[in-house]
């Protein structure tokens, strides 16, 4: 039954692209926004999609119920090492929507100066980066009448949202889940076409606060000067957050980070980063992060403070005279190394109470803490992974750091006790979480073939 | 023709006061939002309902065009000064809408533990409060066959979107509204039944920022750190405008502020303000303007700085972890005495624009601005209406001031030349510019009796 080589994988793949563009066509026509509970319906019917093609390509896979949106879990037997592949079929909202160019879950493949992109919300975050997987064990099963390895698959529906039925989920299900190395397609290229194995994640603490103050929204000219006004102080904790060198003030937040290994600090200068084109891009030319740190320290390993959000009062056309009864912001802090997610999350709650003046109090609801994870490159299956990917990229991979956070690589080191090999294909100016995502079709095509590559290496014990 | 007394008009608007109420009712369930481009429309319907009502009482109306939303101007013949009356049939914004406990535009008469209330936006700012004059002149009318003055009105449609129309409107129309005295039912009783004439102003200017950093909303795994974040300047420009003692920084500011004159601070100390219940019906306790303040110096004789409404980033349910483009705020600065709002807002345009970091802009929309008025109150008008609401209310009435802008005062200053006798019924617990708003009957009857009873000292000459 075994015939074929990866060679005759590839080919096939290569034959075979306008299939599979017409599969993640199809399966990002499906809204799944996660954190808007109007598109619940939604994130069903994508994990069904995906129980139905996983299972036309011999998985034996189901939807498994949370007490949010479903997991899809699936196993398949093979030879070589047992790898568990984690993506996730959930998206990000896709306001504000008058600024996309077509209707964001009306996806196409559209032609562009720079060659063929796939245009809709999740072409790459993380509908197409999955696919590029999937698409790999699929002809890898056409062409060779069995699948390179035993593979486990786990696909969630609240990535972007915080997660909240994944650790619960992977401690009841620990035994069924845990596998040798866990594969992860959710991140990107460095620079255009430097393939990228992420080995350092920095963590994520997200909070919501809201200023309570008056016990309704007051007219400016009645209460003006006298009534306590919530976007002021909220205003004034928020200014308070960094000091002039753009470090964080909360007390003992650097406490747990690290400084950087002398050997990492060289191999990402080798990288030769073009920060001023990285900014560029986004029209922006100044580092506005921590003072004396390099960029790729900024993004990669220091911690930050941000406000995501902040709404109060009137905010539609025009102006009204109001004094709002309450104002709200999101604020999120990446961590790095050691950074204890709850400590932190405790400092901010402390430093917004001890600026509260009277007459108002504070509301905070919690939006997951993830701390970093940092992976051990011994495995051998990390140097098979790099030697697949120059192959197919024609430059050596890059081990490099990732400003965002994956909490599941966490999840998986502390749940499973399995460290996560992190390939994607995805590119910078992808527009991610923004209006207009697109995944190149290059990416997509040359994704797929690194996953053939990379398992052809696993099946013979990588 | 002329028949009746005065105390025969008053019994006339006694009995017809069911007649009164339909009428505002009807009036109400118009939703004239002048400041939403969605609800122009409505603006036009109630122009229209007031020009129809005004005709059956026997003026010389009609609906005058405006590059806004238009005007209403009447006139009628009688004895006595020409006097000016002013309204305005434009109403506040409805947001937040989950917050009424009935649709805003299906007014209705409650029954409440404290007695009948007119229930809907409007109900009190100002349409209840204009309906109380041209009732009076209805039942002056039915019941002695003529009107008590000669009389001019002038309804505005733009009052809660700052009035972009009035200046050149008045200017273009100066011969025909010029009058020897304005009349303006925009205010309010001073506490909860002590008539009150408004003789000082606020001023008010209102100002739009955006700030401009990133060309488009970034992600903030990949850009936190490194990337200005617009909201973070808003805040920190924001939470300059005040220092500790809840005096606003911007130089120049108290300038041309006056301290009070002892004869007014003796007046108000004889008012007996209770500054504590007055901040405990909205769930407050403390004076949070400037320090060393009295409670009616705050909000009468100080000017202030606040700010109305504030947007950046994502604010819905759940977390997205966005670095947003641009943040915006609604700030806006009450004024007093001689401040000039011009400089007022190039003041706080200098200090946006001086604390703008590298890759940031700021973007601004001015929504409007008037200065202070302080009225003559040596007309004879001020005293007449004084005994008339004396008569009415059973105790005397007071002069004092207004913490809210009414622009139109001193426009009729300016432009007019005229002083304005500012006489209203509105009380503190309205909820005019927020949900729920309400006019009491009493006030509604008992407004209608006031001006009776003013028209009539009119109409012998006072």
């Amino acid at each position: 039954m075994v015939t074929g080589t990866a060679d005759d994988v590839l080919a096939h793949v290569d034959n075979e692209l306008p299939g599979a563009l017409g599969r993640l066509l199809e399966f990002l026509r499906i809204p799944s926004i996660s954190t808007d509970p109007a598109h619940a319906a939604d994130c069903q019917v994508a994990a069904d999609w995906l129980v139905s093609d996983l299972a036309s390509i011999g998985f034996d896979v189901a939807r498994r119920p949370t007490e949010g949106h479903p997991m899809v879990v699936g196993h398949a037997d093979g030879p070589g090492r047992h790898v568990l592949f984690y993506g996730h079929y959930d998206v990000q909202p896709v306001d504000p929507l008058d600024l996309w160019d077509r209707p964001p879950f009306e996806p196409t493949v559209e032609e562009t100066p720079a060659g063929q992109v796939i245009r809709g919300r999740g072409a790459s975050d993380d509908k197409g980066q999955l696919m590029t997987f999937v698409e790999a064990c699929r002809a890898w099963k056409a062409v060779r009448g069995t699948l390179p390895a035993r593979i486990s698959l786990l696909f969630e529906g609240e990535e972007e949202s915080g997660s909240p039925s994944l650790v619960p989920f992977l401690r009841d299900n620990a035994a069924e889940l845990r596998a040798e190395l866990a594969l992860i397609c959710d991140t990107g290229l460095f620079g255009h076409d430097t393939p990228a194995i992420v080995t350092m994640l920095r963590g994520l603490v997200a909070e919501e606060v809201t200023i309570v103050g008056p016990a309704k929204d007051l007219h400016s000219g009645m209460y003006g000067g006298l009534a306590i006004n919530p976007i002021r102080v909220l205003s004034k904790i928020l200014a308070s957050l960094h000091d002039a060198d753009g470090r964080v003030t909360l007390p003992g937040f650097y406490d747990d980070v690290e400084e950087l290994p002398e050997a990492i600090r060289s191999q990402w200068q080798a990288l030769d980063f073009d920060a001023r084109a990285f900014l560029a891009e986004v029209g922006l030319s100044t580092l506005a992060g921590e003072r004396d740190r390099s960029a790729l320290e900024q993004l990669w390993s220091r911690p930050t403070c941000d406000v995501n959000g902040i709404a109060g009062g009137y905010a539609g056309d025009g102006f009204k005279t109001v004094l709002p009864s309450r104002a709200t912001a999101k604020v999120s802090f990446r961590l790095v190394a050691r950074q204890n997610p709850e400590a932190v999350r405790d400092a901010f709650r402390a430093r917004v109470r001890e600026m509260l003046p009277p007459d108002c109090r504070a509301e905070f609801v919690g939006h997951g803490a993830s701390p970093a994870s940092v992976m051990r490159t011994d495995d051998p299956a990390f140097e098979a992974a790099r030697a697949a990917l120059a192959e197919e990229w024609g430059r050596p991979a890059a081990f490099v750091g990732c400003g965002g956070s994956i909490p599941i690589a966490g999840c998986f080191q502390d749940i499973l006790g399995m460290d996560s090999l992190m390939v994607g294909f995805g590119r910078d100016d992808d527009q991610i979480h923004a209006p207009n995502e697109k995944y190149d079709v290059e990416c997509f095509h040359k994704g797929i073939r690194s996953w053939v590559r990379i398992l052809d290496r696993l099946s013979r014990g990588a």
